[in-house]
């Protein structure tokens, strides 16, 4: 049986800097690009909590709200919500920063899940529970089985009448 | 007012080998570059529609299925499905290959959004409608309603309430 | 004995954006690029054909006509004209888009040639003999044993007395 | 009068992957890329405690130990150690990690110093003073001294002689 | 009028590792990639000759002999041949080796030609003519001329029949 | 035993332009980017020395002075001063160009130190000596025990006391 780990213990924190190569026509940093660096950090928490080789399972709807221009540093932070069987789901914030000009704000909040991966080559299912302690960590791991639903109804591996948690999504925001 | 266009004139291929850089531990594919490749084809797409410059605006659910080894070809293609004001949503699928082997595979398929953008730098609103040729083209275009509802919910823009067109969701798959 | 190919059956279509580290002092792709791209694409082309690893063995004289400017969209098409023995010869063309301006021109056509290999690390001969199908297929079917004897020439593994079909090459185009 | 900043007001942490491309021929991290990644996390820790755009001036000496394999995390932390007019020396140290096996150990200690630069590209001599509070930081914060002497001897800007602090070093390690 | 110039005075060499992301399935430098340092080693000398920024015109027809593999060191070395109104012609050859085994060879030769740019973004004619000393300069230097007909005869701006240097490549190799 | 080599013999040069990606936010190269350069030309160097692979042990203070602006060339010049063991000290400096302007100046000159290894993994101990023949050799050769005497008081494995060469670094400069 697999000691349970408290959700800081996968705490990941990645800083940035948006190169030139980064950026789309208007000089800001491309989605595609947040999209991978968040894979990145997520999959780092994700090994730190199991232990383990993951690969990537699946990214939740992530909208992209203030451009983020060349020369900002971006911060990720990532730790993991919640483990399931042989997945885990992680959250993602992302934090803009104009250093010179004294600004910083949130870009992002993502979930992507990841599964963890033995060495024969398989899904492991030796992932510990999570734990959570701040209020943020325990709110993200109540919300998180709700998130599992929709992402396997939308996957069409559940039925919509079984989702019966992803109802209360409708009142409390993910 | 702008003239309509076929979903076909979106039409967007892109075919990419699967480079060392972009694998993982296992030697397959990192999720986060699949991510990123949808979003440079995606954009291509919107920017083909609108003959703007165009921002991503969000990705909706993504999940990876089957790994794609080092050495593998994948082949993207992006169409826009439908216009809402400034933004478009363009659906995006993924085929990997592996030639020598003669194996080809469905990997993904996605939606992203893009806002067009003017030579304000605002967004622009003269997006030409889109018109659905095929069977596929139709099907997509009819749904975009629900998964617009969707990604308003989630981003916490929309009542629940309201969205009406999302009930149909737990019906009929996106 | 290996089945005859359409020419269609190995067409590659490839679409790409021009980021800044692509582009030179004058903000222009930079030819080398280009070169490095049209031969990822041939690569996949003859891939498709021969079901083989492939290596490049040659490619023939390129010129680079118009700047692409960052920014651009361009697409490469490419497809097997014809196979000799082991070895594929490739035509890629080239178009670039700026979008929003409504601009699309031809930059650029090549020939490249690779060579198959088999598991054991030499080059294969069981390559697909290429059908021609199309009057721009057909063309560049005939004009390939022109093309081939240049090469050889060029590469001093050929007497210019015996390149008997070079001689037309002097009136009718590559 | 520019505000004293505490030590911890910079810190930086930056955790990255190695990636394939990073490696020599050995398999492991190439002692080049990571003096690049010390160099982009002294940096951000620069702009954070002078808020202005910084370039690199120095890095001291520097060496390499264990071996960082394909496929770890590292971590790198930085915070600027001391000021001195409009230059700032940034402490840097770097972690490695196997998190499958449960290995972790530091691979690198450095000092990097960054000039901060004003709107008119010039040297910008408002950098505030730096409070250190931790031993670790006082520690830092004292020996800064000696190893700006070292710097400026060995950049023949100090005559050996002057370099009073410098002396010290020989009893106390950097 | 400009000086004219030893081809040896824009002599460039340029050293470079394989590294993993350069290679391809097989695990040996991909072609694509030794065209594009070709390009940019030549446009260096071609800045070099001219003291203009360059944009490459064209590429000769090149043979790909020996896989270089994963590891080697490839040195290119280019110089200008000779001078055309505003194009200047530059050989480059690149060796590969592998160093702890002794292994050094001759792996390609290659011609580029480039075209000096003014500061109105026009092509420049000051380009000094060059001045070839040693025999293998004096060789590429009386050869330059067929090679230049062969590319204009190719690009369909020359009429064979008006080619008469071309006519000796069949006896004198390039 | 080994039979000793002129230093000359393990001449590298290396020339680089600088791209976008490579610069910072006043469009300059990135100080860690020069580091990871030089580290790559010296490794070649030592290489070529030993004909061993080799890894980075260290690399002694470098200072950066001028800015080189996107758009230059830069020529990396490296070769072994002296070997100790199984470790050799490599000098390594740097030219800047602007070669439209006619612009070169000398922008670095470092130290790198290199292991070689051994098919086994492990050190070898086979490096030939070095024989310095020009005036540079032979100053660098002569003050390269000093160097190595401060590195390994710096790093905590040499007694002050003991660094008896080092004591005249404070009369003759590195």
């Amino acid at each position: 049986m697999t000691q349970p780990k408290f959700a800081s213990e996968s705490l990941t924190t990645m800083t940035e800097m948006v190169f030139p190569n980064d950026t789309n026509n208007l000089g800001n940093l491309m989605g595609g690009n947040l999209l991978r660096l968040m894979d990145i950090c997520g999959a780092i928490a994700a090994q730190k909590h199991s232990r383990h080789v993951v690969v990537t399972a699946s990214v939740d709807n992530v909208a992209f709200k203030d451009p983020i221009p060349l020369g900002s540093v971006i911060t990720l932070r990532a730790f993991v919500t919640r483990a399931f069987n042989s997945s885990m789901e992680v959250f993602i914030d992302v934090h803009a920063e104009n250093i010179p000009a004294g600004e910083r704000f949130m870009t992002n909040r993502a979930f992507y899940t990841f599964v963890a991966v033995g060495a024969d080559g398989k899904p492991s299912t030796d992932i510990p529970e999570v734990v959570p302690q701040t209020d943020e960590e325990k709110s993200l791991y109540d919300a998180a089985l709700r998130r599992r639903q929709l992402r396997l109804v939308l996957a069409g591996r559940m039925m919509p009448a079984e989702a019966t948690e992803l109802a209360k999504l409708f009142e409390l925001q993910a």
